[in-house]
């Protein structure tokens, strides 16, 4: 499982990010970061407006490195020849309907393919996108979810959401949650606190007398519900010891 | 069912976006933009070092209205005292772990309360993050899975991430989860709780000498992970001002 989980995590930078047509250098620049945050780094481009580029260079901070090994291609399909699954970015609706995956969909994909495949993600120009040639070209399209109302994602917001969801889908559930400090109460130990906050309520007579049960009720709902810690139980049983003795004194 | 679903996504925009102690103008105009890609309209800064900015106008696009509409706040404190419900980023390993989240689990978090609760999403300071006093006013924190060798997710980046999560899980939900019977207390209502304890602590010297600062967080933890409601916040305070009573008799 664990071999599993790290094979996957080392496959992500055989991964292919394919920039078609940028024309801004400083997407580029901030596309490289986007992968390099989440292992990603063999960036194509596909007939960059300029490239090389100082922006790109200063919006990619410490994933410069990236940007040094990026191949360029003339077309998309010199580019993507080598891959078995070409996944490609869409924001329109095409009149001969593709396969469309949604980001998870498509990560969920490109993680069970990995380790037999060579994939590619794909991503168009700024302002128009992938040409239909272009999308011709891919195995699926994916459509990132946006308000209709101003759906001009960002390329690099593209390209960022994207390189998470591969990532997370490569991630296996088994991940480890076993990060709390102290072990967590069990039944006797919260019976325990409930019953000593009830015995301190009695002695100060706080009790509601219209209806004592209702308020009994909600302290225990709330100390059920509220996964206490052992530790945090006893910070209340000792400070309600403590107010007992004071108020023995 | 349709609906709900509409509901959910016109809720979206009253989550308070913070952004805390942002140094680079830009980030905000891109955080601008990537929110209203998602839906999202309510942008909070807290302290940032320059705003308004022609930068942040700039990489805000065509969300410039969201920045216009953006209010500044001096403290996190004030900028979330009437929300229920505060996740905030972290990056760092706590030495008193909190309930961290992935970005997926609080995007499921958020849409399951946003209904009934007043929410907001903490972003930190590009360079230092959230501070602990500031983490400690967060029910939950929510960490995004990076290569840990390259870790240094941009701000903007980080908001798309989860912004784009919350619009999903608000496509995908339909449950009705509207079934508590009281609204759930908001972070001033916590604060006041969690200081009127430690007030009556102090009175009954309670304080771990060798470590008071650790009990407050774990006190401080628990009641904000807790998801506590009015009714039982007042039943604490209600008991607590009546023990305060009797000790003074």
């Amino acid at each position: 499982m664990d071999d599993k989980k790290n094979t996957l995590l080392e496959l992500l930078d055989t991964v292919k990010i394919v920039l078609v047509g940028t024309t801004h250098p400083g997407n580029i620049g901030a596309a490289a970061r986007a992968m390099k945050n989440m292992g990603f780094r063999k960036l194509i481009l596909v007939e960059p407006k300029e490239f090389p580029s100082d922006v790109a260079t200063y919006r990619s901070k410490a994933a410069k490195d990236i940007l040094e090994e990026a191949e360029i291609f003339n077309t998309l399909e010199q580019a993507v020849a080598d891959c078995e699954l070409v996944i490609g970015t869409s924001a329109r609706d095409r009149k001969v309907p593709w396969p469309i995956l949604n980001p998870k969909e498509s990560a969920e994909t490109v993680v069970k393919n990995l380790p037999q495949q060579k994939v590619a993600l794909v991503f168009g120009r700024e302002d128009r996108g992938l040409t239909n040639e272009e999308l011709g070209l891919c195995n699926f399209h994916v459509h990132i979810p946006t308000d209709p109302d101003y759906s001009s994602l960002n390329l690099a917001q593209a390209v960022q959401i994207l390189v998470y969801e591969i990532r997370v889908a490569s991630l296996s559930d088994t991940e480890d949650k076993n990060y709390w400090d102290v072990e967590l109460a069990n039944t006797q130990q919260t019976e325990m606190l409930i019953n000593h906050m009830d015995e301190l309520m009695q002695q100060v007579e706080f009790y509601d007398v219209d209806n004592p049960r209702k308020l009994l009720l909600r302290v225990r709902r709330f100390f059920k519900r509220s996964n206490i810690d052992v530790m945090e139980a006893n910070i209340f049983r000792g400070l309600f010891a403590t107010i007992q003795k004071k108020l023995k004194q």
